[in-house]
């Protein structure tokens, strides 16, 4: 099989913790796997590099800051390739250039256009370990450009899709993804296995293993991620398109997000163009519209709901402001949180949103906005609830089974 | 004017260090010039991921190291770019491989091959600064290649070299060359002009400047060097051909070598080979032999005296214990040290050599070996008189005036 793995900052932050990574890729060799490993820089190292920069602008050049950037994933590389190298391992570390990464030009948050694998190919099949530096590749010129947050997630799973790997293993200080938040619900369970639709809609619980960006990746290019600790040998959560064979779970979890701001709109002049006005200007203003709800209309006027992140709910107000003659009253709420039931099984089975209601009804939660897709429910309620409405629902749907 | 600028890792040793190399940078850019800029990393940057590598190996592999080392010159390169590009000057950061620079095979100490200058010249015609991460390249296969000691030097001449740029600016922490070590003798003068054969000769007293490799590089590319401080406007002093108008100064300077050692070896047999034979096992065992001097034969046996590193003696004497049956008695010192007077303008003057006899032998400093090229005396004299013997000889050719 070939396997790619995927360290991030926390996995390599110390030299000890390279030596540990060096142990598990030797592991996993051993047993008979080509493996090819992707790293990050080392914990602090991109921080300490972007604080170098700010000591000389406030807004350095985006092409510059790449070159900058890139240079830890490179020492990182260097460094596990010796290690693996000194068990004895054949290793190769190579630079998002050398393993054939191409992207756009947009520096410091470049698309992948595309990869060649064939200097890796090369390699793996002449045995040997491949470390690639994260996070980074080329565009056309030659310029380093780098993929931004979560960018070394993007070019493993980017280079599991162009080796077509058996599975591509993310490794972080998380043994994978939870049913819920465990800080919230100590009964949280590991989920085996999650798909890449429920994953993208749980993308809370998964903040800290991987970010939507990648696992929207992975769905395009059919790659089988398994988030797994660096830290432990437990088995982690596998990441995958669900097969028929397979019976879907009805929900897979709970997730939250408390840093939502709700605006209500009433008795909204219900003349054609209105929504457009309004998500258009505040679109105009960079405020980021989450939810959007809006009632059949009656006597001419309708209903608007809508979240933005709290931190611009200041901005969202004063964007509605400028439209006070179009629009009866306004109410904005700064302390509400988002709490989604995820799960493909809601496709096919009804009832989901009502178990919902009633168990978060029994215990006094007010819901104060509804929205619902294919596989998720999400309910705004007053910000004080969030941990027992998380733990409500847990319960109602036996996810601790 | 085209002017390379070179900084090495004391000049861009912290922040505030490179903002100055920016501002004189900026200076020399606004006077009218362009300028291409050849950066080492920062002081302490490359011991500190050496010590990373070794943590893992005691031998790391070279290729390895060669990716691991040229991170260091990339982030200056890349801070240097923003800080000139804060000042409103256009400017980019390029690695070795962006700036066209091809070398063989021979990781951790590699050859330039080959200079590709179009992309520089692209940048440089669109009238930017443009600034190369020193003391790397990659080779033939695409892996990054570094130079070895004094490599970002090598990156500026041969760069000055490509670019056919007017003159190669070395900046270090040293304002010049001066006519002996001022540290021995205060009266010292720093030169304004010195051939790249004598520079060459006095090897010693440029090395905290620049190395042997560079100026070889420079005589064969006709690259001016001016090897300047960067933390002062003194002129400099200028590396170069010496031309035919100029009258060549009778002497230049005065280097000590303290780290020699003697051996002198009498009524060695006279046959043939012997000599090869001598030099072919040291050279085997990896002794560095520095100056030779054999005298003409007298009855069948000859005396033969040959200096290297102090620390290499113990090693010679092995070597020369299994010729004992061939050598009639053996001396070995090492408290001796190497003066040299340096001067293309003993070329076509006679007397040079004496005036240096006549003045240490009016100070008692015996001589105890002596070798001459056609622009050098070297002496061996005992180590405690280096000073004493630096000074006299500095006075003897009146290099105060």
């Amino acid at each position: 099989m070939l396997i790619v793995h995927k360290y991030g900052g926390t996995s390599v932050g110390d030299l000890e913790r390279i030596g540990n990574v060096a142990s598990r890729v030797a592991k996993a060799k051993e047993a008979g796997d080509d493996i090819v490993v992707v790293v990050s820089a080392m914990s602090g190292e991109t921080n300490k590099l972007t604080e170098f920069a700010k000591h000389f602008s406030e807004n350095p050049s985006k092409r510059e800051m790449d070159m900058l950037l890139s240079s830890g994933e490179r020492v990182t590389a260097a460094l596990l390739a010796i290690a693996l190298q000194e068990k004895g391992l054949p290793a190769i570390a190579m630079t998002g250039r050398q393993a054939g990464i191409l992207t756009d030009d947009s520096h410091t948050y470049a698309r992948i256009e595309s990869i060649d694998p064939s200097a890796m190919k090369k390699e793996i099949d002449a045995g040997k370990i491949v470390i690639v530096s994260g996070f980074q590749g080329i565009n056309s010129d030659g310029s380093v450009t780098t993929l931004g947050r979560g960018g070394s997630d993007l070019s493993a799973v980017a280079i599991a899709g162009a080796l077509k790997a058996d599975a591509c293993e993310i490794y972080s200080d998380v043994d994978g993804i939870y049913t819920t938040d465990p800080r919230i619900e100590p009964k949280a369970k590991k989920m085996d296995f999650i798909s890449y639709d429920e994953m993208l809609e749980l993308a809370s619980l998964g903040a800290k293993v991987l970010q939507n960006r990648s696992v929207e990746l992975a769905k395009k290019l059919n790659v089988k991620i398994i988030a797994k600790s660096s830290f432990s040998d437990a088995e982690g959560t596998v990441i995958a398109e669900e097969t028929e064979e397979m019976e879907a779970v009805l929900v897979s979890g709970i997730a939250v997000d408390r840093n939502q701001a709700r605006v209500s709109l009433r008795e909204v002049s219900d003349k054609p163009g209105i929504a457009a006005e309004i998500f258009s200007k505040l679109s105009e203003e960079n405020v980021n519209v989450d939810m959007i709800i809006q009632n059949a209309s009656t006597d001419g006027t309708t209903n608007l709901g809508f979240t933005v992140p709290s931190s611009e709910i200041k901005n969202a107000r004063g964007v509605m402001e400028s439209f006070d003659h179009d629009i009866g009253s306004m109410d904005f709420d700064d302390s509400v949180c988002k709490v989604s039931v995820v799960g493909v099984g809601m496709k096919s089975h009804t009832g989901v949103a009502a178990t919902a209601f009633c168990a978060l009804a029994k215990e006094n939660i007010n819901i104060e906005m509804i929205s619902t897709s294919e596989i998720k429910v999400s309910l705004i309620v007053s910000e004080k609830y969030a941990e027992l409405a998380v733990r409500t629902l847990h319960d109602a749907y036996n996810l601790d089974k």
